[in-house]
């Protein structure tokens, strides 16, 4: 038997999205996004309000990072998510973070943060959609495995149940894609 | 120290999206994607080529669901990224999976995969990306907590990880949202 719960926004995984971005001053901002995902190849989707000061950011300058909460920092990532930029402007120091500017486009990395996507922003599309190209993404050495590719085992991303506000932690390995289908074929 | 590994399309956790429809006969069918999200308050987005029979199903119907792809269902969902609807019409019954109709929209909800979105289309986007309104989110009772809402931990959603080809289990809780972050404010 079926329950019918009728609309929500719930959707799993939901991922926990830290994105940087500067101000026309060069300030260094993050915010906690969830509502967003792949959209096409090598590109990125955000739906953000027009009110944070990262969709400001982003229309000033063009870029921003996408960084993923790991389960190392969900305390800083949660605040992220909690303050606004707009009323504290140097929250990314409250919340112990250090952010470098990227070497691809002009957004800041965190450096705590292990894997970021340094984005272009190509576009808010007809729905006021963040749409950006990922031009790089730099991992931190900590989280590479013995082959120099990231390991998500180490990586430990979280994502965001929005059912019960809790994060989520993932990275155990559960099947080989493209392979344990063609037992039923 | 960072590395550098250009451009690529990865994302953690990226979803594994089981997407239902029926084409113009009335056939179920259904097709594996990664790329996708929530696109704001009740809406998904999904990147679908053109070319997928799903695609053409989801023009005609206006409707399809989205299930969320379960760690006891690793290898059907593998199955159905695996083998295109177009090549293998019954490719559902060859996974051994069920549909039924949904209540709320013209499309399938397959039986054994424990929650479902049910999707009225929007649109296809600028970018020809399909836009579906959220109508009613269904789930089977064996996911539920004894408060009567989805139980992640009971549901298991599991993740693709592009980087190896490999799913990935989620559903341990890592902490909590809006909550843990105040020790820092």
């Amino acid at each position: 038997m079926r329950k019918n719960f009728g609309k929500h926004t719930w959707f799993y995984p939901m991922p926990v999205l830290i994105i940087g971005s500067y101000d026309e001053n060069g300030n260094a901002n993050a915010m906690t996004a969830a509502w967003g995902g792949v959209y096409d190849t090598n590109q990125v989707m955000l739906c953000l309000s027009r009110d944070h000061k990262t969709t400001r950011n982003i229309r000033a300058k063009g870029a921003f990072t996408v960084s993923f909460a790991d389960a190392a920092h969900v305390a800083e990532s949660d605040y992220l998510g909690i303050v606004s930029g707009n009323e504290v402007p140097d929250k990314l120091q409250r919340a112990g973070l250090h952010t470098e500017k990227s070497e691809f486009v002009d957004a800041p990395v965190i450096s705590e943060l292990p894997m970021t996507l340094e984005c272009r922003l190509l576009k808010f599309n007809e729905d006021v959609n963040v749409i950006g190209e990922i031009v790089n993404i730099s991992a931190d050495e900590r989280i590479l495995g013995e082959n120099g590719e990231i390991d998500p085992a180490r990586l430990e991303p979280i994502s965001f149940d929005g059912v019960h506000n809790i994060y989520l932690k993932s990275g155990e390995k559960a099947g080989t894609a493209f392979q344990d289908g063609k037992a039923l074929q």
